[in-house]
């Protein structure tokens, strides 16, 4: 491999992809950062736009890294290789097994998520962390969900910390963003039946039937779901609480509707809703 | 409210206060810290021994924060009022609602547990993010899971980021640490079904049955499960991963084990096993 090496922090390229670090800075550069070797591979193979891609040798201990590594002279973007101290620069103390890249992040609108058949869809409504909103995706990758969709987002999609969450799900999950408002008629345009989450929701989650074209609504710990999801015809749906805590964490909420709905759709018969006799 | 006033970071007290953000001081003083009103508040009711509290009025913002700030004349341990400035460093730059606390953790080794009939435990070995085990022992509050014991632990059970990832759930659940052996020695002494989770694991979780004494088992993400846990005579489980992730996140995936679990147990009949049809 004879790739471009860079050995100081204070290089010009190296400067203006830390900057991808701060949120500012991604808007202005319409671009990403992905750390990591699983999720620079699934990006790749979801034909994400990279456009650069920064590696250390030394660093390139996973399986997956090396694996990368090896195929570095086939991909056409950009590619530089790093001093150990030039890495840990780019990669904020996180040594992400030696592989960084820059990328133009999907862009996708509400309207070009293309739909399974009879499908199980996420809504996440104002969540705040990235981590939390990576590891909802991870879990919806888990579940296999048909897409994530979050509404009026308070943290950007393409965060590197959402990228790494997610392991790189991000790219693969049919994922994207749209007011709460466009969310909510998209989903009655559709015929898909609403479940929005709540303490006070009106059904226990194993109360309810998933089996049929459904969307899984969760809003902020912080604030809860909007007034979008007031109507009076929406499904409110709840988390039985058995302890002192009130709520979830919200990727754990999450994680627990995604699998119940799966488990029911993985039973062949339609199950009994609350008050029905299971075997009578 | 007359306290003695903190206006300087540079204060003594402070100084000492801020090192517990370190493992190695938290060892040295045998002390944690609490942020967050919530939090102190749990710790408060569980009886935790709590030696210090700062509070900066200004930052008290939330009704549960108010709310303890009217009680504090009631307390017994050392009260300091501080300025912004001070909270802003004590609390490394989370603002905690304007409430920190210093509080010496309960030491409770595996034999201390009292279990209620019938139980339902969390095991979970080697795991390393202070978050992600706050936000097992939150999934537990609510879940009603009866203990969680961490095995072969590599963070500490106080953290201050799990204390408050948990809530303050960390105070009010019981929980232990012990190593892998004693765990699983005292399970087997105390007739629990072991099912320890695995990506290779035998059965899909919802196919075993949990009505009965039993611990649910999770390993590190990034080395799984310890020998201690291949006994043959184990039960081994599975969360189907319909995506390209091969795992969950640690916490998501003890949430949804711990939702399973309690939704086969609040129904009325022993649910029917793999391979046996639900309503013959």
């Amino acid at each position: 491999m004879g790739f471009p090496a860079i050995t100081s922090p204070r290089n010009q390229k190296v400067k203006t992809t830390v900057k991808l670090r701060r949120r500012k800075h991604r808007g202005k550069q319409g671009r990403t950062l992905i750390d990591g070797a699983r999720e620079l591979s699934r990006a790749l193979s979801a034909g994400v736009n990279v456009t650069e891609i920064y590696f250390c040798p030394d660093l390139c201990n996973t399986v997956e890294s090396r694996r990368l590594l090896e195929q570095l002279d086939e991909f056409a973007m950009d590619i530089y290789e790093v001093t150990e101290n030039v890495f840990e620069h780019l990669a904020f103390g996180d040594r992400a097994e030696g592989l960084l890249a820059v990328a133009i992040p999907p862009d996708l609108g509400i309207k070009d998520l293309s739909l399974p058949e009879n499908p199980l869809i996420a809504v996440v409504e104002g969540i705040e962390k990235p981590g939390n909103l990576g590891a909802v995706v991870r879990s919806a990758d888990g579940a296999g969900i048909s897409a994530v969709v979050v509404a009026d987002q308070t943290t950007d999609l393409y965060n590197p910390n959402a990228i790494r969450a997610s392991l790189g799900t991000v790219f693969t999950v049919p994922v994207c963003t749209a007011t709460s408002k466009e969310v909510y008629d998209w989903l009655q345009k559709n015929g898909v039946t609403i479940f929005a989450t709540s303490a006070n929701g009106k059904n226990a989650y194993t109360d309810v039937d998933f089996h049929f074209p459904a969307a899984i609504v969760l809003g902020s710990e912080a604030t809860g779901l909007s007034t979008v999801w007031g109507d009076t015809e929406i499904n409110t749906i709840n988390i039985p609480m058995h302890g002192l805590a009130d709520s979830l964490n919200i990727s754990n909420a999450a994680a627990v509707l995604f699998y119940e709905a799966q488990r029911q759709r993985s039973q062949k018969s339609v199950r009994p809703l609350a008050g029905q006799t299971p075997c009578a």
